[in-house]
This record gives structure tokens, C-alpha cells and sequence, in this order.
């Protein structure tokens, strides 16, 4: 038992499930999950965790993987939730829709029980989140990938490779269904998954642990580099807290401009603001006195008596 | 001549190659070097331009491409260099061996000449040594790519594609020796440009230039965090310059803590120092008085009564 022995010490001692919190586990019923849930009650008792399992419809054999799922909780004393939300009319991004529609159930069941949500994702994952992300977006954040803990969304097996929870399931004696969820993930996601990571293993015999070893040294920095745009904006200045004098904002480097302009846009929002900082430039240029430019998203910068700030259109 | 005359511009105007320094152009005779011999004469005249082939005797046909480099440079009214040098008996690394042959006699003829030195990277040799980096190396500088300038060396086609290096060289009328330099590039190379690359492409239609971007924002970051290493390392606190208190290093963010590691270790060396970054946490571990830490290549942490500094070992 030197693999299932091995993991649940990983977990445990990993700081991500300690108690009180309930654990919600989200359940699809595939490797990972099922090897998530085997640890959460094994670290944590039955008693402390609650299954949460989404059956989308889009499939003939999705209601076999809710009956599955519901056998391998009565079998481990675990209450199960099972979700079963109406498809949408629209031809629209089914993944998008039942993703959202995951988090979102996964997101009320944890309020209700003030409990922490803990998914199956593994490194494997995380290089393929990585690697998809740099392909589609140009930004340091895409490889910066999944974070461990986000809010009440906490991702023990992260650290954990595909290989290391297959050999886990072989182990422990557990059963799952194959990929429940790979119509979800979509040609993208699976393409990366088969094709662009195994050209990258080629490359190089450690390119997957390399890949996860950069993104963790940019988290690192990218908490150096948020740390000095919360300086810019933390109100010591001449500016009021949460705006920035443009004079300072104009000379501040390059890199750093964007990343203010970016926070500022999406405090403004209350989310994210995609490619507010492309026009970090632009709104450096900016004359004084009552200049605005849009930055996207319903949102403007405001230059105004020589200080910057966003704010929405009204 | 679209794509000539804008190619011209974009090399003429991007700052890389302006007088007086004259020009050693890097010739191995394939499609982008020729492109880049070309445009270095029609923007600075033959008078201000040598070139350097560099026949390796590593393939049969390499004589033949030290034939067309000068039939090339006759043409062109351009001074030619070709060296030959003496292929090592050892059956060790042959690509490194000509890329720092090639590297070396570029330095020499540079020096002597007080010129800059051209090569013909494209946007996709940037991509693919991105990529191939991200594989073999944990690293952020990894993913920075080549620089624009480094030194003497320039590479005015970075931002160029190698379709647009085509063009211009169908449209010139010029011709070229099919990947003269493929045999130097080895089997990784050649797997990131026929495998790596296409798959990343496949994944979203604008992936190479996502890459690219990414890269360039990097870059952005990476000049703010080296103005941080510097401000640690200026003598302006209770350490001299070049130095730091150990007391300050130890409560630095990780990220910098790192980064003002592997500057010091990378000063002692004179050169770059791979992986010392990774011993910064036990660096700000050291108790104090006459602690050593080796960081590899032989240089040494040395913490002196309460001050950090590096140093090559006696």
C-alpha cells in the first residue's frame, strides 16, 4: 500500500482539508474524483464529507455514472448530492455551460455547510491547464495555472501526477468510469492532452516537471510584482488610496504600469477586466483634465485634476 | 515587392543595425540568413557589411554551401570570411561545439571590426526556443526568449516570421540552401519545429503569437524585478554594495529572495551560475558567523557577521 499510504499523508499533512470545514467533493465518478473522495474520508471520516455529482444529460450513459456514483458513496457511508440541471436550448459552449453550472452548485452546497469544495484535479492538469492557457491568451497569469486554494475551492492533488492516482485507485481496490467527463473538456482540451503534452515529454524526459516548477517560481513573483502595484495604489502617495497620480503612473516601468492600470479596472468592475492593460501605454498618454479612455468591459479610466482612476460607464 | 520593401523598413527603422558600426553578417546560407545578408546591404550598402560562413565539414554538402555563400557574397559585392575549423575528435556535443565556434569567430571579426553582429532568428526560432526551454528548464528566464540586442549581436528579424522571410526572398529573386544548419540543430530542435510547434498551433489559431506576446510581457517583468534586485544590492542600507544583510534577505518575498541569490552567485562567477536560485531558502536559513553554503560552479554563499556575499571558492 506504499502509493495509498503515501498520498493520504501528502493530503493530509498538505494544510488544504484541516478541520472543521466540511468537505464538499465534487464527483464525476473518474479517477480523480473517485480518488479524491477515498482520501477526503479517509483523512477526515464519511461523516465530514458530501459528495457532489452533476449529471448534465448530454450523454446516454450519463445517468450509469450517477448510478455509479451513488453505489460508491452508499458503499463509503457518504451523502451524496446529485444535481441534474436543465440543458440549455442554445447550440452555445456546453463545456462553458456545465462547467459554470458545476462551480455554481458546487459554490451553494459549500455555503450552506460552510464546508470546503475539493476537486480531483492533478498535475497533470495543471500542465495541461498551463500549456492551454499559453497557447490562447498572451499573459503572464495563463502560466501561472490552477491555484491550490481559491477561496473555498481547494485542490489537494495538484502535486499529485495522473500515474500517481491511477496507482492509488489500483491500490486502494476502487473502481471508476472512464473519462465522464471528456465530452466536457472539448476538442482543446483534449488535444493538448494528446497531442501537445506528449510532444513536449519528447522534448525533454522532465518537460512536464519543469513546466509546473516555472509556473510555480512565476506565482512567486507574480505575488512580488502584486505586492509593489499594491504600493503604487495604497494611498501613501499624493493620490487617495485606490488611485494613482498620473504624473507617477506615466514614469513607473512598463511592465508595472500595465499591471496598475489592470488592477485599477478591475476593482472598478468588481472582475477581471480582459486586456484592460494593453492600454497602459494610451492612458499614459493621456493630457490632463477630464481625459477618459474605455478600457473594455464597461469600463473607463478617468484622468481628473492630475489623478488616475476607473470606474464604470455610468 | 510588398513584403520587400515593408521588410526593409520594419529592419531599416527598427534601431538594431544604424551606422557607423559596420556589420558582420552570420551566414550559414539557408533561407533566413540570406533574407537578412540581403536587407543589412540594401540598408547599410555593401561597403558596410562582412559575412561569416562557418563551414563545419560535417556533412558532405557543406563544402557545396561554403559555395554558394561566396558565389552569394560575389554577387553582392560583400566580403566574404569562411572558416574551417578543426572538428574535434571526441564524440561529444557536435551542435554545441559549431554553435560556439560559430558564436566565437562572430566575436573575433566583431571586435577587430568594432561592428555589430546580425543573425537571421525569426519569430519562430523565438517560439521554438521558448518552447524547447519551458521543456528542459524550470525557469522564468526561460520563456523570455533571445533578446533583440545582446551585446554586440543583434537579431533584426525577430519579430519576422519565417513565412514573411520567405516571401522576401521569393520576391528578391534570391535563392537559398535548404536548412543548411539543420544537422547542427539536433533532434530536439527539430521535434519542437515539426512537433511541438504545429500541436501548439492546433490548440488556438493565434498560439505563436500568444507565445510571443507572453514572452514580451516576461520581458516587461522581468527588467522591474531586476531594478528590485539592484535597489537590495546598491549599498544604500548597512551592507556594502554588492552585498546584502542576511537579515533583510531572509524576510525578502521568495521570489526575490531568489532572484538577489542567483545575481550575487551570477557576480562572483562572472558568468551565469545555473541553479543557484534554488539554494535561497537555505541561504536565509545560515546562522550567522562564517557560514558557507556551496551554489554550485564553484561559488560559494558566505554569511560574515551578518552579511551575505558571494564568492568563487580559493
Amino acid at each position: 500500500m506504499a502509493v495509498a499510504a503515501e498520498l493520504l499523508e501528502r493530503v493530509a499533512e498538505g494544510g488544504l482539508i484541516e478541520p472543521p470545514a466540511p468537505l464538499v467533493a465534487m464527483l464525476s465518478g473518474g479517477r480523480d474524483s473517485v480518488c479524491m473522495l477515498d482520501l477526503a474520508v479517509r483523512a477526515r471520516g464519511a461523516e465530514a464529507v458530501i459528495a457532489l455529482h452533476v449529471d448534465y444529460g448530454l450523454r446516454p450513459e450519463s445517468h450509469d455514472d450517477a448510478g455509479f456514483c451513488a453505489s460508491l458513496c452508499e458503499g463509503a457511508g457518504v451523502e451524496l448530492r446529485t444535481e441534474r440541471p436543465v440543458r440549455p436550448d442554445t447550440s452555445g459552449n456546453l463545456q462553458a455551460w456545465a462547467r459554470d453550472v458545476r462551480y455554481a452548485a458546487a459554490a451553494r452546497l459549500a455555503e450552506a455547510r460552510d464546508a470546503t469544495i475539493v476537486t480531483g484535479h492533478t498535475a497533470d492538469d495543471q500542465v495541461e491547464t498551463i500549456l492551454y492557457r499559453l497557447a490562447s491568451s498572451p499573459s503572464r497569469r495563463a502560466l501561472l495555472g490552477m491555484k491550490e486554494r481559491d477561496g473555498r475551492l481547494a485542490r489537494p492533488l495538484l502535486g499529485t501526477t495522473r500515474a500517481e492516482v491511477t496507482a492509488y485507485d489500483e491500490e486502494r481496490g476502487l473502481a471508476w468510469r472512464e473519462d465522464p467527463t471528456n465530452e466536457e473538456e472539448g476538442y482543446a482540451r483534449n488535444r493538448v492532452r494528446h497531442g501537445l503534452v506528449p510532444e513536449l515529454a519528447a522534448i525533454h524526459p522532465a518537460a512536464v516537471q519543469n513546466v509546473l516548477r516555472t509556473a510555480a517560481l512565476l506565482r512567486d513573483e507574480a505575488e512580488v510584482l502584486d505586492a509593489l502595484v499594491a504600493a503604487e495604489l495604497d494611498g501613501s502617495g499624493e493620490a487617495p488610496r485606490g488611485r494613482i497620480l498620473h504624473a507617477r503612473f506615466a514614469e513607473l516601468p512598463p511592465s508595472l504600469r500595465r499591471l496598475v492600470l489592470q488592477r485599477l479596472a478591475d476593482a472598478a468592475a468588481g472582475r477581471p477586466v480582459a486586456g484592460a492593460a494593453r492600454f497602459a501605454d494610451q492612458v499614459a498618454g493621456l493630457t490632463r483634465g477630464g481625459s477618459r479612455l474605455d478600457l473594455g468591459d464597461g469600463v473607463q479610466a478617468v484622468l481628473e485634476s492630475g489623478v488616475l482612476r476607473a470606474e464604470r460607464d455610468a
